[in-house]
């Protein structure tokens, strides 16, 4: 499936945010994660968990049922499973054999975020979770917090691709945090087995119009940048300082680390987390009224791509430019991913295939 | 299609409920039957009949058209139809050859419900249709009613299932008209060559909630069950007692009779219809009001059901337990009732599984 | 793809309305055309143009981004197409290949409207508009207006097919513009090889309800008919006298000339454009109030009909009457002119059938 070979749409091998840990509490919270209901909640010993939503019984939503304890209760036949998938009661039998359970998925909480692996739990290895020290998370003077979650009508691959290509802050967000020179200026890249960074540095450039300019209204010299965690989490840097060649000069103006997560919801639908860091409540409140338009136009591009793509009888081959390198390499690390699954597992890959009709 | 053969769906040979006999008026009815459209109406003479919905010309809907006497006018072009089906006029043309017709379904009514044979009308025997007797209809004391006609925007056989497991009605409708006994106690089935019938007999058993507590309050002896109509109507019988060996013991507390009809709308949407009787009109109208819930807790089972099975890629194998005995019975009567007809007219049965290309 | 053949769902090389010339302004007007999405707009020296809707780089809607003078830059990442679809400008790069470019389609502004060719711009002959003295734009004393554009939830050919049979003036325009003898009167037909061409003269015929009975009020002599050219241009005229044996007899009592555009929006949707003329202003805006109605009377039997054919399994064969030799004939010649495409460009069409899986 568009941008990935027919039969690929995303790694079920790997970690991805199911929900800001704030989301999940006592109440059964639903989502769809790759294209399987899912439900989470927090045990009475404050763990989160994820299990599947769906009773394997009759299919009714488990995120529509009933908590017991630390276990759920379907809310249409009544069978119970604990926290861990397995069935601990049905209402019509007294032996429950072995094999009835759920899906119980690895989850971890780290920083804002639950991690959720889809894939093989065989393979989920906690170390793959992107440290809070490598996205910037425990900077000394920096509060971190979850922004938005959000449900957006497009693939995930295409909000992946708007973040490893950061050009497009001159233009779609050419209003607020962006200038031409997001897009003018070529990229810094460093790979390697776990993320594909990127940085521009722009010198002497114009300040994004939403920076503050009651300090200091001049040229700056700018950062921006983007690590991309394998398959679905990125961790970004801003930063401003007045030029060296001024008074002043070197003096920071402006930082923030900010974390998008994108997640599948089903095949061309996703979910979307936002998050951020500033040195203060202050900037961090501002900060979330400003930016949310900002998140709109990434949504609207994404929902808005989603429908001339799966609208048309077929795509014809993309344009691809100098600064696609980025986008056209995690793609590629995805699409090796998604290879190597299909290598391991191809009944599971050819089940997944059953839906996929679709030429686009 | 789930949860029979790929291009299996719904029977076609066998008595439907079209609508409750009072929706049937001087006005034209629209509604689609078994993936077609169909217009019913009352002749002059006071007979309900049923034709097609669709004009064979241009395909305009003959229930957005206009009645002419006992004829249908199509809204168009002018095509008339008589309530046989045969055309009667054609604005252009002064002859009319014999093949210009529609197709008139077998239709009768009985009780409160107007029957509809969609298959072959050649096998249109109404001694197939339930008897008011057997389904409890003519009971003295007791006034029979419709209640509600509803859409559900799930398959027809997913409240078949529903109806099929009363084992539901201790969770789904625990607040309401269950109790936990109703999904712990075994059930004894009945099959003979029309209906497969299921009771329930519970003693020293609490009663639901929504009984009247006014008069006794304490566990009862209460019988529920249903017996269900191939391919799609289910006979409900409720009572409650006191227990032969309290004061009072035998005393019936509480009957009721209720009948649900399913009939296939789409393939993935079926038309719902509850009826009931009690023994006053107060009763009714009070079951009326308190039900309303509790058809709406089916409804929104069978529709999240719905969006899950025909969102995932592919349904893993069910959970069979115990309790599925009876529901699994019913599937396979009308999984048989199927393979009969695609044996009979495997040109019709193909061009039926033409959309089948759903995996679920 | 109903009527026509698997694939087949309308031509590409022929002249279609895309808009009504006062459309077309300084903003980007989207619009899907021929399951394109096509962007429309005014240069600064006033002349109209289309292009690609879709940045080929990342799929982005060209008609939700910016007109920086007369190019359009790409609202996500700034990538620049001239009006005649040649890049411009890459943010990021400062050559660009000549590879980089949009189509530009074909556009003339002709009459009221703006039309596009879709097909192969090599053979886009403008001498294949209608000329404005063939639609009867230019008769003295008449004024021409562009009333509605529309878009239609249902195939393009519904509506061809809705003009190409004036029967259902009669019946589904009954209360406005049409009598029975709309329908009862047979055609005189002509084809050339633009246009087929349909006339009823209705001899003593009642006329219309909508038709102003102050000044005269009986039996009129009527002309109803419709030029069709292909392969979505409908010009109709209508004209009503007093009888010859009449006081007054061949007085011109009303007069008209419409003009029905239909294009293909997506394979199942369509815009639809509708135009008259009438001898005075305020004529023009009595009849824009008293025709929407009408108007919507066609677009609802589109719709219907859309619903209907794709939601059955299957269509059976339609009856065709003798009425129907007019709309037979005008879906031959698009068929042919479809084959013809087919035969010129064989992976083409191959590609468009990619997403008929449909049966209908």
């Amino acid at each position: 499936m568009y941008p990935f070979t027919p039969g690929s749409y995303a790694p079920r091998n790997g970690w991805y945010v199911a929900a800001f840990c704030r989301e999940i509490g006592e109440a059964l919270l639903s989502r769809w994660i790759l294209n399987q209901p899912v439900v989470l909640y927090r045990k009475a010993d404050g763990t989160a968990v994820a299990v599947d939503g769906r009773c394997p019984h009759r299919h009714y939503p488990l995120g529509e049922s009933k908590r017991v304890g630390d276990a759920i209760q379907c809310g249409y036949h009544g069978i119970t499973f604990g926290s861990d998938g397995k069935c601990t009661f049905v209402p019509s039998q007294k032996t429950i054999p072995g094999v009835y359970a759920i899906k119980a998925y690895p989850l971890v909480e780290r920083g804002l975020w639950a991690w959720i692996w889809p894939g093989d739990p065989d393979q989920a290895d906690e170390a793959l979770i992107p440290t809070l020290d490598e996205i910037g998370f425990n900077i000394p003077g920096m509060i971190p917090d979850a922004f938005y979650s959000m449900h957006v009508k497009g693939r995930y691959q295409l909000l992946n691709d708007n973040l490893l290509d950061l050009s497009h802050l001159g233009y779609l967000h050419a209003t607020s945090i962006g200038t031409p020179d997001d897009a003018a200026t070529p990229e810094v890249r460093d790979l390697n087995e776990r993320r594909l960074s990127s940085r521009r540095f722009m010198r002497n450039t114009p300040m994004p119009p939403y920076h503050d300019r009651s300090v200091y209204d001049g040229p700056v010299d700018r950062i921006s940048g983007m690590d991309f965690y394998f398959p679905g989490f990125h961790a970004g840097i801003g930063e401003s300082r007045i030029p060296e060649d001024r008074p002043q000069g070197g003096r920071l103006l402006h930082t923030s680390r900010v974390w998008h997560a994108v997640t599948p919801a089903t095949k061309t639908s996703c979910n979307y987390f936002f998050g951020m860091s500033a040195p203060s409540r202050d900037r961090l409140e501002d900060a979330k009224i400003r930016l949310e338009p900002v998140l709109a136009e990434d949504s609207f591009a994404t929902e808005e791509i989603e429908k001339i793509i799966s609208t048309m009888d077929a795509l014809p081959p993309e344009l691809m430019l100098k600064s696609d390198v980025t986008a056209v390499q995690g793609r590629r690390i995805l699409q090796a991913m998604m290879d190597r699954e299909r290598a391991q597992d191809p009944a599971g890959a050819a089940s997944e295939r059953r839906r996929e009709d679709e030429p686009v």
